[in-house]
């Protein structure tokens, strides 16, 4: 029982028949220039309604730090939420790939930016002092990586205040899926106001694939250099579309985050039928926070639960972080359940 | 029939067999913690008979400049071949992933370097003066760009004086099979006295899948940071490693370069039997560079065929380049002599 | 009346003459090879009784990226004051220059880091998870921007705490020398289990003149090259040897420093018998911080005065910085109060 | 009796004045907002006869590498002689500081570009491939590293060449004064066409000071964040503008360059009369070669007589480069001729 994040799960039977068929063709033009490769901005911007030039990176990692280096020079900086996956899960990639722009950690409840936070940030910022780096960007994650979901308002706020304030917005989407199924939304709504996202694919059913998908084209221009300078460009470039295309074929890409989602609300219910433990705040995509008595994420870990927990704090409580994917099937959240129940039951009886 | 180059073939059918494989675990760790990545390091030594450190990434160009990037600091510089992948074909990603080492292009015949250029190149570099980037790596390419192959005893010389200068030797393998069927020596012969080696697997039936072997254990220490900040460490490595592991299983790479090889025989063989163009040099892998009438290169263009082509010189003559791949297949070969020949008739005639 | 920074001072006599009499050698071998700049390391290592390695550099931004790029690798992170110059006030230069290292800031009372804030931020930084960048270093400012003086005892907790961990230790001494002075103790003592110090001359009566003086002898092997590559070894070393020489001959850097945090003592005590501004907190070195009325501040920019100033809180007070210079004398300080208390008896008439 | 270069000269009377003057104000804006800052732009609008942006800084490396930041994207290239000090004696500090451009080296005679050299290098770049770093900009060097001067003529082919490829133009001005002072005309002519400049001083009596001046306004803005973060913007300012002032002022530069040049023509007409030793090609500024006895060129070092020199070749002769500075006196001159007499002399009697 492997609940440590949604990358442990395999690939979906879709996307491996579309490398075998993307196989079948003897010999394809290397770098983008396949057949697949070249219907993959057609077939995005049907799926966002505009324009769009897509980029198919193999991670996630490259998809933020590439996006990001496309819309800030090397002494400007980029706002993010302090707690964001491109400000600590990253090693550095965004401040390298950019040439050295800085990332500028802002506070915010439930992983998520306000735009009363930004307007301070940007007044804190020093915007046209030589000394501090130049603010250029915002760069928010929908999934957020606290689990939540910006809602439409929400984030129509935050790209009129980028607006207003000539600020670029790039969209960490490594879990878009997840919100555009939370919502129930069209995709187009939610990237409105965006200049550029990285949608995310591999956490959701492909091998290694993502695309960064530039709805500001003019930042598109010249971007491939800069792929291929970091080593991003791959030479068998059609078993990345392949991917993407299946991805998005027939909403496979919502068909999968919908019930990784489901998965996790199952589990956040059944957790909070347990003693010693609670969910924390609302289950809004395919990640569950939860308060753990710390007897009780030992035994899981002695049980071979896989997930992360943080330290524990004075009251002998752990936050753990439960992760469903779009394999994740019920029977395998019952089984973890009946493992904590089993441990509690001796507990008492102990 | 295209011949631009061998990254335009498919994927093996056992890679494509290995990626289902691969596929059956419901979950594997993530970022190299799975089964099959854990098993690299052991076949590759296997098949170098020595420890290694072996870690996958997806192209040949990440795979040379991340490879560089463990060998220099980015104040010192690399010796490489002045028509060296590196230093032509790769937008600058040496320099960018180094932090700025600088490449310096050293002639020689036949794309190789010689020792003798190379002390020149380490005389004329002014080790010690602050001014000068300060030589510490050598950079060769086995198979090089001009599609020859160094014996062993050249290797030698090379490693021995890079050695006995205190410099690393990386050695570009993007056609490292190619070399090794050609000279029909083991794999080992091939990289004593190498620091690092850029396993190439993509060419040659793999998906997008690259290795960069580490010989040099001290070189690996904290890699993985560096290859995690430039994106390079891909989530879902048992889909990277699943291919590596079923590309060197069973002689896979050497039955594929062997028929690359093969192929480039032939149709060197049977081009040198037309009219109006000449292979150039022994081929002793599977690139064929060919001295061409230009009409013969404007027909075959309109022909259809693919392939690349230099500027003509004075007199009417093209320099040309025919790749084949693993899966280039005779009846191809003969197909394109069939166009030459009844296109020097048509010429004949009229 | 300019109270901005210690910076707008012109340049002590000693410095001057300095220069005329570097200026007499006909010639002097450049890049560090004259004999002035031979002298560099024995003087300082009798001012630091240990040894040294010292290399001049014009900018306080250069010492300190340059001093943390020998501290650090790319892939790494560096702890410092979430308010420290290197993390707000230098555009970025210490990411680049180190390649892309992290600074990670971390909050702290009074500009100062503490070993409880430190070891919290080491526990969080993931050392060995590969999706961080590594802790390596901690940086302190001494004196701190707050204008604050960490005690010995307080520099040898965060070295002990530092050296415990593995973790290198920069010193920004931009003003070094106000907190040597401040504390009336050697130079020594503030060093110890420091491993670089950038040792500022600029902002206490040299031109334009840093000494970046490394402890840790092993940093600074190759440290010539890093500089170079980043424009920072002047060709004509002997002027600003001569500077730093005259800098540390007779104390001179000393008595400046006392100078100036005399004219802060005596302009916080004035200002302090003022109504409407409050000094905040102890003044420790050369700058004073105070809570001052808004049309106060407004009063004193009208009437020419130059410093810093925070926007007005909702009780219309607005915090604002006064920095004293070696040269600052008292007059100049009584001609601001002068100021203010017309400003007051204008207004309490009105 | 030193000849190792211009650098090793003193300050001119002139700027050490200026350098006085500029410290009476008790005070003064840092960062370049002082008043002798405040009037480089008009100044040296006066000198060129265009508007200009100009920013000081205090190394060559620093001009150049800042000024081709502003010309050149990381993916893209650079085109210079192949001896360039901007290839070979920067430690790799232009590609560093514009964040990993290529250099491309060109060959030509004399130390100059030629325009067929230069299409012929625009054609072999791979201008559109994404393998390749793209060429944007053109560097050449007036004075160039081999002591020759470009004639208007030479430049103006070379500026339209430029134009016509959309292509931007540095110029290295290190020893821009000798050039103007050699070619007699004005300082507007050399420039036509440039975009930005290095304008040097620090080789020809400033004390370490160089300008960069944008012809094209495009390139300056947002430029004081990029030196800012390379560690480029001294905080006082006024000594650095004070000489780049009184430099231009009543033709300083001028004059020490035709000094210097004027020492030159004559230590090239004293060799030319001595046995054993040859002059090589025109003497066009303040740089002599000459192919020398390797006897001589020994017992010159042995007499204690700095230059540089390359390794013997086969006919015992050895390349050598003697500097002569704007301070540079007949007298010195002579003595070298006479230790060389006196050599000669021993050597034929014994």
């Amino acid at each position: 029982m492997d609940f440590t994040s949604d990358n442990i799960c395999g690939v979906s039977e879709e996307i491996l028949l579309a490398l075998s068929a993307a196989n079948q063709a003897e010999t394809a033009a290397p770098y983008g220039g396949d057949r697949l490769s070249m219907m993959l901005n057609e077939r995005f911007e049907s799926l966002f309604g505009k324009p769009v030039s897509v980029f198919p990176v193999v991670t996630g990692t490259a998809a933020n730090a590439l996006a990001l280096s496309a819309c800030v020079q090397p002494w400007q900086a980029i706002l993010t939420h302090e707690k964001a996956h491109i400000e600590i899960m990253e090693c550095g990639a965004p401040e390298f790939i950019t040439g050295g722009a800085k990332l500028i950690g802002v506070a915010g409840l439930d992983g998520k930016l306000s735009v009363d936070a930004l307007a301070q940030a940007v007044r804190d910022s020093g915007q046209g002092c030589l000394h501090r780096s130049q603010v250029a960007a915002i760069s928010i994650g929908q999934t957020t990586d606290a689990g939540t979901v910006y809602t439409v308002d929400e984030l129509r706020a935050i790209t009129q205040f980028a607006k207003e304030n000539g600020l670029l917005v790039h969209m960490d989407g490594a879990r878009f899926a997840n919100a555009v199924a939370a919502l129930g939304c069209d995709a187009a709504e939610l990237i409105e106001g965006v200049d550029v996202l990285s949608f995310g694919a591999s956490k959701n059913g492909a091998m290694n694939a993502e695309a960064i998908v530039f709805f500001n084209q003019e930042l598109a221009k010249n971007f491939i250099y800069q792929a291929k300078r970091t080593g991003h460009v791959v030479s068998k470039a059609r078993y990345l579309s392949a991917q993407l295309l299946a991805y998005i074929e027939n909403d496979l890409w919502l068909k999968n985050a919908t019930q990784a989602n489901k998965a996790a609300q199952y589990l956040a219910q059944r957790l909070n039928d347990q003693e010693g433990i609670e969910v924390l705040g609302r289950v809004e995509s395919n990640l569950v926070f939860a308060s753990c008595d710390q007897f009780l994420v030992e035994a899981l870990k002695e049980g071979g639960v896989g997930f992360y927990s943080e330290p524990a704090t004075a009251d002998g409580k752990q936050r753990i972080r439960l992760v469903c994917g779009y394999s994740t099937n019920f029977t395998k959240i019952d089984g973890l359940i009946d493992l904590l129940h089993g441990v509690s039951m001796y507990r008492k009886a102990a």
